[in-house]
């Protein structure tokens, strides 16, 4: 079973030996930017000379470096500890129209970002060819990396995270791949995978939407369907074998329409960004301008359309909040634009439907981090091994 | 946030610190059983002299004693160590007709269980008065005891675990009521609260039917309604206040009966004991015949309604896999009792309604611990300080 990468810092005065403080100044600095020593103190309860100690190890290693404080404060001056933005991760996301690679510093700042169009939805060897050409393109930004943690891969399907096989990703035709492993002797890298919206759920975790709650659903929607991902006491949930969090093949309508699952009334099939766009003319190529579509005075059928799935949307969150007690639920992709079309609708019928007033409760968001969001999850899961021990 | 009571012991080479290590080896026992200080040894990875200071400053707490290992064992004799079982809490579970008051000793062992038949629900001061009265009648048990540990409830509803505060206990009447404080104010005990269902998976998860899995999926029917238990990880999944699980209200039928929550077609309205009971002739009176009786030979009108109830709740249990991606999902009450009726064709509907073959894996399994189940889970809440921290 895999550690939850977002596993909170261990308090003060457990696991005091020098490798686990070192995970957690730098865990810190990885998910909060800059921090001044007098900071790091504060909040780890560390005493000031063991946070210099430690601070100048995670220098020594190349992971955090110091600069002067700001000028003009009162009082002792604290050096500003930063994480290394040049210490990298890969990271690779598969999808139905594109390959998209991009390079990603701690701290979450992503250095660069290709998206590779495709005709076809890539297959196995096509997103490992079309990363290797990519990287090639790429050459002078990694070299100016202090480090390439490792490969972060962001999959719209069923992955386990063990050994980045892939189950299932329905809309790529892939069945029973071995991802990471080719990937891995393609690039000479460790290779991490994990399920896109999974690691939507970290990224907003981190450093977005839901920075604030240790209990969310993340629900993102996109031409690959509906996405789930769930934050548990601060981990992400992830089942048995990686695979949980299939929150777009949960029941919202009997007898509804036919999913590529096998199911019927699926909220993936019922909430859908092609009936969306059908309703407004658009298609999929028309995708980047869905929100200024949707800002324009719309025709009753676009509304009718917009409310009917608002609703069905409706029935799915209220089952997630009876069953995850979350404090937010955080809406990605085009469910985003759905709420931003009519919040109070859906937040009226998930607050009306939900046990005992819990969904009165609950806050409903915007998802923060849009387009860099997978890039930001998948590179959690190639740094989660030098967060966890800085000095290996 | 409440940490895990189920949260596995560190592991060696954490957190080394006495405290720690006193937890450890007192949480083993408690779940294991009996051990020989060769096998606390293997276990916890300490060395011998540490696990005998450790076993004997847990002898000198009053929390384990040693007996002579088994005679006739070839090598050197390791003394076998025991929780003791002296060391028990009180556990109480007021139900729409009873109150049930227990007494269970460290080892998860029931020494005593007391069922007092209400005619109506009982109201909290009910409760809190059936309590005593039984505890009073327990006295010579109670002496008996070295210790109490402290009072934990299982309430059939939606318990805030912080302060034991009930939100909503729907089939009990129960709403906004603060149980524990009157409750530790007549008994003069800590007292603990929590969901009836979530203690009951921390039960079968400890000692039952999911012992052996970290990612499993509990759900109870009874005449209260169905209630869920999430084990994520090893511990139970509690949400932002403590209300997650309520697998009851997810939707399995669209337009179906009416549920008390408000909504319409939840799993507790299609699923349902009262209509089960029904087609056999039997009333709520005659539940503990239930079994028997459907080990008879059965009229098409029962084997009709016990096919329904199934793939309603095969439509649950679909959502539940593609959810949490679990080991296991173990049925207890009348789900346990609807299981057995049909094994197969509850396999074989969530096997193929199933994203990408997950139900395939998963493993359906009957509660093991039947009637003890809810004492044995409410008196973990109790249990958890002293197995935290053994030496306050």
């Amino acid at each position: 079973m895999e550690s939850g990468i977002l596993s909170a810092p261990a308090p003060a005065g457990r696991g005091t030996d020098r490798s686990t403080s070192l995970s957690r100044i730098l865990t810190l600095l990885h998910r909060s930017g800059p921090l001044s020593r007098a900071d790091l103190t504060r909040l780890t309860g560390y005493n000031r000379s063991t946070v210099g100690t430690l601070t100048a190890d995670l220098a020594s290693l190349g992971l955090a470096y110091e600069t002067d404080p700001p000028a003009g404060r009162v009082g002792r001056p604290s050096p500003l500890v930063h994480p290394n933005e040049r210490v990298a991760a890969v990271v690779v996301h598969p999808d139905v129209d594109a390959v998209t690679v991009g390079l990603v510093g701690l701290g979450g700042r992503v250095h660069r970002r290709v998206r590779h169009d495709t005709v076809t939805p890539p297959s196995v060897e096509e997103t490992v060819s079309i990363t290797r050409a990519v990287l090639a393109g790429m050459a002078p930004d990694l070299a100016a990396m202090d480090r390439i943690a490792g490969v972060g891969v962001a999959v719209p399907g069923l992955t386990r995270t063990s050994d980045g096989h892939v189950l299932l990703a329905p809309h790529l035709g892939w069945r029973n791949e071995p991802l990471a492993a080719p990937l891995s002797q393609a690039l000479g890298l460790p290779v991490f995978a994990g399920n896109d919206a999974t690691l939507g759920s970290v990224a907003e975790s981190l450093f977005g939407a839901a920075v604030d709650t240790g209990n969310a659903v993340y629900l993102n929607g996109s031409a690959s369907g509906i996405g789930g991902g769930i934050i548990v006491a601060g981990a992400p949930l992830r089942g048995a074998d990686g695979y949980a969090g299939e929150l777009g093949h949960t029941l919202v309508r009997s007898g509804g329409e036919p999913c590529h699952c096998g199911r019927r009334g699926c909220l993936e099939t019922e909430v859908n960004l092609d009936r969306l766009l059908d309703v407004l003319g658009l298609d999929r190529a028309d995708q980047d301008t869905l929100d200024a579509a949707m800002e324009q005075p719309q025709t009753a059928e676009v509304r009718a359309e917009v409310d009917r799935q608002l609703d069905q949307l409706a029935v799915a969150l209220t089952n997630f909040v009876n069953i995850f007690n979350p404090e937010a639920i955080v809406l990605g992709g085009f469910l985003g634009t759905l709420f931003a079309a009519n919040q109070q609708r859906l937040v009226d019928a998930v607050a009306a439907e939900s046990m005992a007033g819990l969904g009165q409760r609950v806050q409903l968001r915007r998802a923060a981090l849009r387009s860099e969001l997978l890039l930001v999850g998948a590179a959690e899961l190639a740094f989660a091994p030098v967060l966890a021990a800085p000095s290996k």
